[in-house]
């Protein structure tokens, strides 16, 4: 399965803000075995959104769009996945629900909040979204997410973007695995071998060189476990290998 | 000025490093006044190289490229940057003497390295360029830059790409200038007086909502300093501010 990741804000063009919500969705695909072919960022427009969710529905599996989502004026994505599909952005009525279920929850828990700024939401602005779009539900916030075919829409605030993930992870799969080895050896000393590794075995091979000195890194990727595993094997008996660098490892490394 | 940043690397869409890169250059264009249309990870393909580079060559004043060059069979980019041009990948004479020498540097300050691996770089392999490019000199490794019209390609490694990147910084440019503001309010409670900002002022207005609770941040972007400022003051009369939160402070800020 490949998909494509399109994050929307334009304070991620300006670099405030690092893009963790792509990363975090881009492991959250690789480790159900579905593989991300594009990350891109866009700004807060509606044309340009549509764009590239058109182009992308046609051309990937499966698309994910975060961010844009929500009430104020600077929150286009509902606007412009609408127009990918010739659709307009109406009101849910489910979505109406859980947003109001969720201002009352807020009202309730913060009366000072509501009282001091005169807190009147504009509900309907949170619950727009593309006609006959099925709502993802946001368990963490007001604003709901939704799915058109095969484009998933996630707000963008990661604890709301992970939490309306999880309601929709089932529907990502695929066949990739992959496995990676550290190699004290320079990345110059590795070129031939890694060349030979690519000829015997239907695997990709990522070569990364760390960010100053070593151990260097190199993934086996491919659709077949016993393939990567064999050419791991392969690269093992020719090449010395170390345990992960502290600053690499995830839980489950060995 | 109007710049995409195309950046190279499979392993950033497997989500196992942060585009750290990405938005490093997106803050050192921003503080020059150029603003960035387009952050894009694509993999080691020469071809999807090749498009967006075309493609974003003819849409934007300058195209941004990084990751994916040295000698290894992963590193393909000079190859999707000479494709786009319909040029051929040559090995570029100043290139090759730039890599000669920090190989000879690399190999004197690590004799044990060269011993034990028996390295034997294939020099040309790294000195590779779309023929006719200006080389950029990447005075931190091997991987020498090179810039083709307004199209830039540095290397990967982040200290390297930083080096490389100072070396012509100066050619970018722009007018854009932004304030921000921080506010106590819910977003909630902001929508009416944004909407009337940007009625009033010929500005873009970013409102964003703190990851936990508040402050909120409020983002005004222009291209005239005075009218930027003369918003800021308008939304600082109607808008409770404070300073920015521990998190987001920068060097320089108040």
């Amino acid at each position: 399965m490949q998909v494509a990741i399109l994050t929307v804000g334009d304070e991620l063009l300006a670099g405030e803000t690092e893009n963790t919500n792509a990363s975090w969705l881009a492991r959250q695909l690789a480790e159900r075995g579905a593989s991300v072919a594009r990350i891109l960022v866009v700004p807060d427009d509606a044309d340009t959104i549509a764009t590239y969710v058109r182009e992308w529905a046609a051309e990937f599996d499966a698309v994910l769009v975060t961010g844009g989502l929500g009430g104020t004026h600077d929150d286009v994505t509902m606007d412009g996945v609408a127009a990918a599909f010739g659709r307009d952005a109406v009101v849910d009525a489910d979505a109406l629900e859980a947003v109001t279920e969720s201002a009352r929850a807020f009202a309730d828990a913060n009366p000072d909040v509501v009282d001091e700024y005169d807190l009147d939401l504009d509900l309907e602005a949170w619950a727009r979204m593309p006609e006959g779009a099925r709502m993802l539900d946001n368990p963490a916030g007001l604003a709901q997410g939704c799915a058109v075919g095969t484009v998933y829409v996630l707000p963008g605030v990661p604890e709301e973007m992970r939490a309306t993930f999880e309601g929709v992870a089932g529907e990502f799969s695929g066949d990739a695995v992959s496995e990676t080895v550290y190699t004290p050896a320079p990345e110059g000393a590795l070129v031939a071998t890694l060349a030979e590794l690519r000829d015997r075995f239907d695997v990709v091979v990522g070569s990364y060189p760390a960010p100053r000195g070593t151990p260097n890194r190199v993934k086996v990727s491919g659709s077949d476990p016993k393939t990567v595993r064999a050419a791991i094997d392969w690269l093992e008996d020719r090449v010395e290998t170390v345990p992960p660098p502290e600053s690499d490892r995830r839980p489950g490394d060995a």
